[in-house]
């Protein structure tokens, strides 16, 4: 069915079903003018919106309607656990072209309920409209944090460890073999490994509230523009400098593979490639090995790979043979293109 | 300047500038993860989003970069006024076309943070990215609303009397202008306010919290999408008909004046043209007298245009002369084009 046959009102109303999984706190969802809401008392209040658009951020031959919904909620909600909050509600800006088909873009919003369901985030509000060039979707999501688990990018000292969850350069290896960069086939289990990374990312919303009670957690940032330039975000706004361990940079078998087979270098994907949605922090060193005994217990992957410098010290990789090299910037910059060291 | 020269950080840091006017509860601004916003006290969170793509919302030939930025956010606060709140915070997510002038951008946050200053609304935050087509800018803003002032449009009783703000269908006036519709050349002030009207909005942000004081006001709209279908809206939420008395409905002498320069009906304008984001809202009969009074005392045009009836009754216009039709939804859809009584 055509949008122009159903109309706004009618594309509005079917879109809106099952958009409040948790109630408590809703007074108004889509409906009136704005959405209503009961913030949590004694709770700070997030907001973050992050835009996506077709020809730039996605292209059709790459990603599927359902997964280009979970992935424009997905990079909200973890800019949502990487200031230690809970995501609680979501607004849905959305402009399609007239030609779509309203399977489409219910596809989309499927894809975006199934992972709202996951973390109990409503979806209270948003627009509608003709696109007349390209999907645009942006989505706005408000979270809550206690001001004790606030996790701001300024608060890393010199002498504390950084951290990662998961693995890294998995989404850009998923990229490369959805944009066929990769010059044999590949077994079936890592290609479906490394484009799941890169369609379905997990945003580590649990994962950071349960490494916040062991009071280590200092700053914290998600790995959406690649490790380099995240931590550079750390460094610049707590003024320290960093050095990273390239050797204990957590990079699975599968963005291995990828990168052999693309004839690239799994090291650059982790560096520079960027929206792997994990978190990366650092932490009071006496709290590490907490840290890692919880992060066993509770099936969080963890991993050590560096350490917070002085600023005069910059940004550097050094390597297990004692070479240092400055880290470049690199990561991806949304005017000026891919950055240098990609 | 061109924006590939100065970078995405570059960017931001330029449009970071003079964000935060109002520093009471603003823990963070742009530059983590997210905002951090502390919410008010005993008070209920309005958030809303809307969404303007260049080709579809606007046209560069007929609306200024400055315009733009007021306009995208002027849609919002209209929207929170719409539930008798108080604007807070805007976060703007938008997008660039690599090719445009940075002076361009910086216009755009011009008007907007000009509209801002004189609401003491905060930019808190956005994402600012590259568009393969295109301008887009979607504004979402955050305000609060005490419980007893949130006027929900489902508020409507059968009887109640039907007010509007200001007066109706300017902004199509201006849009036809801009258009070159008009058949003739109008005296300057004459196309001054029409134009202005449709370029610059004023939110009735103000306006409807001194009306709120008489205790009279019950369901509330603003004027986006024309008066008929924003009317529709109320008898649709409210489970009630209406009925509109056409000679009461307030259109200025320019409005009439581009109107009969475009051989148009300035009825139409009024009913399904739009964007006036004036107030339409219900009152209590018993209040209509001291709503009036107040909007004398306190400079705030209003008008009395018709009355709610029962949902049998549907939606009509009662001409001075005992005529009645029906009122044709009309209005704008975003997907279906213009009402069919536009």
């Amino acid at each position: 069915m055509r949008l122009g046959e159903i109309g706004e009102m009618g594309l509005i109303k079917l879109l809106s079903r099952d958009t409040i999984l948790s109630p408590a706190g809703v007074r108004v969802g889509i409906g009136d003018d704005t959405a209503v809401l009961e913030p949590g008392e004694n709770r700070l209040l997030l907001a973050t919106v992050d835009m996506l658009l077709e020809g730039e951020h996605f292209l059709p031959e790459t990603i599927t309607p359902r997964a280009l919904g979970h992935k424009a909620l997905a990079v909200n909600l973890s800019d949502i656990a990487a200031m230690g909050g809970v995501a609680r509600h979501a607004l849905v800006a959305i402009g399609i072209p007239a030609d779509r088909e309203v399977e489409e873009i219910e596809a989309i919003y499927a894809g975006m309920k199934e992972l709202a369901g996951q973390y109990g985030v409503n979806i209270v509000g948003g627009d509608t409209v003709r696109s007349p060039r390209g999907l645009v979707v942006s989505v706005t999501v408000l979270g809550e944090v206690e001001e004790e688990n606030l996790t701001l990018r300024s608060a890393a000292r010199v002498g504390d460890k950084i951290l990662v969850t998961g693995d890294l350069g998995k989404s850009q290896a998923g990229l490369a073999l959805l944009l066929g960069k990769t010059k044999h086939p590949l077994p079936e289990a890592v290609a479906r490994e490394a484009t799941e990374a890169h369609c379905y990312p997990r945003p580590r919303l649990r994962e950071i509230r349960t490494l916040l009670a062991t009071g280590a957690v200092r700053a914290v940032n998600d790995i959406s523009d690649g490790l380099a330039k995240d931590l550079g975000e750390i460094a610049e706004s707590s003024g320290v400098g960093a050095e990273l361990w390239p050797e204990e940079i957590p990079i699975s078998g599968a963005t291995r593979a990828v990168a052999a087979a693309a004839g690239e270098d799994p090291l650059a994907y982790a560096l520079y490639g960027g929206e792997d949605f994990e978190l990366l922090f650092t932490a009071d060193p006496q709290g590490v090995e907490a840290l890692l005994a919880c992060g066993q217990r509770e099936g969080i992957p963890l991993k050590v790979i560096g350490e917070v410098k002085p600023a005069a010290a910059g940004l550097t990789l050094r390597w297990r043979d004692g070479r240092v090299q400055a880290l470049r910037p690199g990561g991806w910059d949304h005017f000026q293109g891919q950055g240098e060291g990609r």
